[in-house]
């Protein structure tokens, strides 16, 4: 069994949070997810509508999650892999690049978005939905991890 | 064990649908939830921002929940508490009254909102949460089932 781990916000809990959820838990088999405060979410510039507490126990709620922790800092990451025991590393493909150089402690992979769901795109009240996208997802993650 | 049998549209799942979900299921056990279509909710005059496919799979993704099930005219609920061998039903306050005639197939009980927590007040961007509604709104349901 693999340990895959992420992180986000995950505002608004929308489908395309559990599409990413399921598509992260079926390649691994135990889910390990990182939320992210709303202290560092000012740090990053960002504002979610709902808090941190409320968010982080709707993630917790989630079947697929195993474990979920607050990501309250840019440098935990090394050290959260390490203590979770990930062997994965997932996040959205527009942070590519951005943590290769995790990838000394585990493999680290790059998502595709779920097109049209978003939690920016709630805010905004706009939402179009697309079924096909959960199988999309799933297979990007399984081709970057060759399986 | 009890079952207890809700309903709702769960639109822009949120803290207090969670909440609402673990009280219940502290009180019985087993928790079975109709979500409202939209095509229901037409007829009720209602709109939700997220579509019925979305919020069904976000609820039967909820550890709490054991069956969701599509909700789809007023009539169905005498069947369904006995299809899914309901003890209890419960239903928001502002429903006071409006279901009393089940009372005859199961337990009837209505449940405080939780304050300042909805997906109507989500869908106008306002949102003031308060952590002690959660016990508040058990203590009710225990009061109603005289436990």
């Amino acid at each position: 069994m693999l340990t895959v781990i992420t992180y986000g916000s995950f505002d608004l809990f929308h489908i395309g949070h559990l599409k990413l959820f399921r598509a992260l838990r079926a390649m691994g088999g135990r889910l390990v997810v990182g939320v992210s405060t709303d202290e560092f979410n000012t740090l990053k510039g960002k504002q979610t509508i709902i808090p941190f507490e409320h968010r982080i126990e709707i993630v917790r709620a989630i079947r697929e999650v195993d474990v979920a922790f607050p990501e309250t800092s840019w440098e935990q990451k090394a050290r959260d892999i390490r203590t979770h025991r990930a062997d994965v590393f997932a996040m959205g493909e527009d942070w590519r690049g951005r943590f290769d150089d995790l990838a000394e402690l585990c493999r680290v992979v790059y998502l595709p978005r779920t097109r049209g769901v978003s939690s920016s795109a709630l805010r905004e009240q706009l939402f179009s939905p697309d079924g096909k996208q959960d199988l999309d997802l799933l297979d990007s993650v399984r081709r970057q991890l060759g399986d």
